[in-house]
This record gives structure tokens, sequence and C-alpha cells, in this order.
């Protein structure tokens, strides 16, 4: 099949550091590739691919130094590109979020969006109700509820290059804290939880954008200067700073547990695949895509509070490491997320979702 | 011809009171229902037009309350409309900035674009290298200077209501200043202009907007407070808020003259027409489309400087009021504006533009 990726100009694919929508987009496109589809990958030109790489930025904008005011205009350079190979392609999928609705609505060519984001914001609700017609993936059921009527087609779990991460069957003497330093995150409560607790917390976090114009991201620098800042005061808990490849492997793999005290609706959360993968449990509040993730009892505790998360540090040998990784192995891999799109690529082609008589009933009321 | 006319959902059509562009593709699209055209405009549902209105949200956006965090996805639904009914037109003429270049890039009709702000800004110079093919307007000569090689078709000044002025053939007792609240106009300027000169100072000033979140906002407000309000102490000088219709008619017909000091690329300054529709001149600092619209030492004075401003107010006499409405009505009415965009339709239409070629150049290269 000839399938056009179209990854956001932002980060790299895959990304230099952080950048789980382009991790994501890298890992599926290696794995249609290896199964032998001609995959062509729209996404900035300092990106890594077996696929043919059509640059729609020179380097990925989030690099550019000084930092950029105004992305917009690169979301329409992007999708101009697209539009310009659209013909040789059998199925684009896009994860520009909403930005290539209008394309997918008029393009000579199927068009599905996998989203990566929240949707409970309440400027979705105008989208949603306007834009019944294009073809959605959500990477969580959770993700989907705030905009149940979308014309939804599949739910796909994110995989990962299980390769990248090790094994390791004993339980490491440490708690771990992956990801953004941002209220949604949680790292203040996985700093009191940790310290409660009288276990050692390690926090592998990367720092908040330079864009300080993103309301954002003065949000996140807030958090960090505030809230954090005071909390890595004293013994016991450690920050060190963002880390890739090997590193990660073993920071996740020798951790205990992961910390996952999130408290935003999550659509997916990588990190914690990411920890299965090495063998590693994850204790999480119940937010999201979390109870969807998480085997409670099994692969990890979810809670609904912060004191409860305190009382199931001392049972964390009760879960199943090797459990873990063969969860990780099973609903999480590269193959299984391919599998799936597979199917959702065959049901677009033949126009067999929803969204071609919701189109057809649409057009016919005209206006 | 069928035309559609696609105007931002910020505002209605015409706006409640401050806005250019709306009020321009208003004006726009009277004439042309006038002139026998099938006009289709694409606005918010509040608008009201001769043409038929397709709404791309209920209500214009920026009097949602409280205030939208987030206009992006508003701009996929107003393209997602169009694109429903793109069959239905000969041309499709959009007033959306870049938004819609995808949409003339790929669309099954001639799309052109006007373009009402300023180009100057470091993110637009990726853009129009890539968008190369989709044919532009500018509104004055000065707008298109950083963007020399962006396939433009024509500069087309904003032609008014001229019914909606008075002309006044004498000469007033007192300055006006009428515009937003911001840097950009140089108000500070004005007052200091008309207190140097002694002489009286009316104006006519929107406030900033609430959207306090956006960084554009924030510095008009910490303008309004640091540079303007201080200044605003002591006599000679009157705040009179926002006008609009006969109040701002008289408001600028009984004026000695406009004050327009603006300190930004102005990609056109319809106020400076409305005062001329009036009689009524304008002593302006030299930037952007100002040499263009204003003769000077005969519909106002073009000064480089604040000193040379206050210099030339003891010579507004010398100034002609009635040549002043005269070029109003010749180079700024609605039928020389219509005029103008008909014969832009017929060329688009006729793929009579630069652009048929350079799109045919672009796609034979392939990738």
């Amino acid at each position: 099949m000839r399938i056009a990726q179209v990854a956001p100009p932002f980060e790299s694919v895959p990304p230099a550091r952080y950048g789980g929508t382009e991790r994501v987009v890298s890992t599926l496109t290696e794995e249609l590739v290896r199964r032998g589809h001609e995959v062509t990958l729209f996404a900035s030109g300092d990106s890594r691919t077996s696929a043919i790489l059509v640059p729609t930025v020179e380097q990925a904008l989030w690099h550019e130094k000084p930092p950029l005011k105004d992305f917009a205009p690169y979301w329409a350079i992007t999708l101009g590109h697209v539009w310009e190979h659209m013909e040789e392609f059998d199925v684009v999928h896009s994860h520009l979020d909403y930005f290539a609705y209008p394309m997918a609505r008029a393009g000579v060519r199927p068009v599905v969006t996998t989203l990566h984001g929240r949707l409970d914001l309440p400027e979705q609700q105008p989208l949603y109700r306007h834009f019944r017609d294009v073809p959605l993936v959500s990477i969580s059921d959770a993700q989907r509820r705030p905009v149940p009527d979308a014309n939804w087609v599949a739910t796909i779990y994110h995989g990962i290059e299980l390769d990248e991460f090790t094994f390791n069957p004993q339980m490491g003497g440490y708690l771990a804290f992956l990801g953004r330093i941002s209220p949604d995150k949680g790292l203040d409560t996985a700093i009191r939880v940790a310290r409660r607790a009288g276990v050692p917390l390690l926090i592998a976090a990367r720092m908040p954008l330079p864009h300080m114009q993103d309301p954002n991201v003065q949000v996140d620098w807030a958090y960090w200067e505030n809230e954090i800042q005071p909390l890595l005061e004293g013994r016991q808990v450690e920050l060190l700073g963002q880390l890739a490849g090997k590193d990660k492997d073993e920071f996740l793999r020798n951790a205990a547990a992961l910390l996952f005290p999130v408290r935003w609706p999550e659509p997916f959360g990588l990190v914690m695949v990411e920890a299965f993968a090495c063998g590693t449990p994850v204790l999480a509040l119940n937010c999201g895509s979390v109870p969807e993730v998480i085997e409670d009892g099994v692969t990890g505790f979810v809670r609904d509070t912060e004191d409860e998360l305190v009382d199931v540090l001392d049972r964390i040998a009760e879960l199943d490491r090797t459990r873990c990784r063969a969860e990780a192995e099973r609903r999480f891999s590269p193959a299984a997320m391919a599998d799936a799109y597979e199917r959702v690529y065959a049901r677009i082609v033949a126009h067999d979702t929803p969204e071609a008589t919701r189109l057809r009933v649409s057009t016919a009321a005209g206006r």
C-alpha cells in the first residue's frame, strides 16, 4: 500500500529526546516499511527514516534559535506539501490534530487522523460538531469521551520499539519519574509520595520549553519555580535531567516502579509502556487512559489519591515483572500497532467506515 | 459570476465597531451583489449581508464570553464550510490570510487571497518560499515589500461606503485620532504633537482586547497603562472611546485634520480614507502605505519625525478639503474596488495569472 505519514514540523521523527507523537510516528513508519509498504514520511528535514522523506521544514522548529514566535504558518506549509503529492498515495495518515480536517473532507485520497492530545477543552466541541465526517483514530477509549459523536473508526494503542528496552526480572531500589515538568504530570505528587514512604526517587524530567510567549509554557515555568524547586531541597530526591536511549532504558529497568501521578486526562502515556517493556510496574493516579493501560494489582496499581499511592508503596513486590514485559509485547508492540493500522487503512480505502455515509448525507442536506 | 467571499470568524461582517477586514469584506460583497453577481458570504452568523450567508460560527468569536482561549480550531471549521460548497462557485475570494493557501493550491475552484496584515515578520519568509503558486492581492504596494517574489496579481486599495461620511468644506477646531490603543498606531505621539502645538486632540480609541493570553494583547495593555494613561492627565486631550456610524462621521468631518502617527508597516490604513471622505486631511508619519494614500501637500502631510509633524500643524489650512473628498470618490470607492476585483476574478478564472505557469512547473519538478 502507498501510505503517507504526516508528522508535525516541531520535532524530528524520531525525536531528539522528548516528543511522544514523533516517536510513535517513527515506530509505525519503520514497521510499515518493514512489512513492504511504500511509505512516504512528511516531517522535518532532520528526521531519520527508512521511508521516503519529504522535508516539510529544513529542521525541527522546536530547535530553531532564537525560538520562533508563531508556529501557525507551518501548519499551512505542512499541508501544502501533502497536497502537492496527494495523488501518489492510497491513504494519508495525518498526525496534525485538526489541522488536516479540511483536507480530510476534500482530499482526492482518503485521510485518517490519529489524535495524540486531549479533547476535553471547550474549543473542541464546535470542531467536532462541524467535522462529523472525518475518520479518526483514538489512542485510548478514555481520550474519546469528551467527543463521543465524532467519526471514530478505531482505538489503537501506541506501540514502542521493544528492543530498546531491556527486561530486568529484579525489582530495583528506587522509584522513577519520567516526563515533562508540568502540573499535568504531577511531579510534585511523586516527590511527596516518595518522601512520605521514605523511598528514594529519581527524576528524569524535561524542563519547560523556552517559548515564553506560549501561555501553557508560562504555566509550566511557574510550576517549576513555585512548586517543584522548593520540593527538591533535601535528600532522597534526585533530578537527573532528560534521558534518552540507553540511559532511559537503564533508568527504567532498575527502578522498583514508575510513579505516574498524572492529574489530567492522559490520552495514552507512552512512559507507562516503556516501563512495562523493562519489567517495571507502574503506580498511577486514575486519570484518562491509565486504567486501560495498567491491569490493577498485576502490572501496577491504579489509585485515586496521593494517600492511596503512599499505601501501595510497600506492596510493589506483589506485582509481576514478567507479566509487565509480556503485556508490552502483546499489546504495545510495533507489530500490534501496525496490524491495527493496516486494518484501518484497508477500511478507509474501501470507504468501509461510517464517514462515507455521513459525508453523503451532509452533502445532500446542502446548506 | 458565482463568487464566494470568505471572512474570518472573529468579527461580524460588517463589524459591530472595530474590524477593518470585515468592513472591507462587507463593502465589497454589497457592491458585487449590486452589480448582479451571485455572492455567497462565509462569515459569523451575526453578519448582515445582501449575499447568501453561510454562517461559519454562530456568532463572532471576539464577542464570546468568557473570551475564547484558542482560536485555531475555527480556521479549520471555516475552511471546512468552504470545502463543502466549493463546487458551487466560479471563484473563491479568501480573507483568511495564509490559512486558505493549501486550499488555494488544491481546490477544485480558483482561490484568490487578499492579505490584510503586515508581511514583515520572520515567519512569513518560509511561508512565501513554499507557497509561490497561490495568487495574492496586496492592499498597498508597500505591503508586498518583504515578500516580493510571492504570486502577486494586483494591488487593490480598499473602498469605503462613501455615503456614510459627510463632506464638510470647513476646517474644524481640533485634531482627531481614531484607532486601536497599540504602540503600532502611535497614540502617544499624537498626544505629544497636539500638546506641543497647543491644539486640542480628541481621541476615538478602541481599548485592547480582553484576550490576556495573547502576547500582542499584553503589549497593548502595557502600552495603555505605562505610556498612554500618564499622558492623558491634564487639559486639551479628551478620550471619547470607540465611535461608529454617525458618531464617527461627525467626529471625522469636524476635525481640522486626522493625526495618523503610525510607527509600523501599515498595510493600508482605512481611517485615512474615511477622513478624506469627510474632506478632512491627514497628517501622518511615513510608514507602510502612507505615501501611497496621501498626496503630500494636497490631501495631507507625510513626515518622518514627531518634530516635523509639530511643524506642519499651522499649515493645515493649505490643504484642500474638496480634493480630499474627490480623491476618496475616485480612488477609494466601492466601485473602484469592485472594478479591480472583477478584473482579478476574470483573470483567475481564465488562469491568466503567473500562478498557473508556476504551479505546473512546481508539479513537474516533483519531489
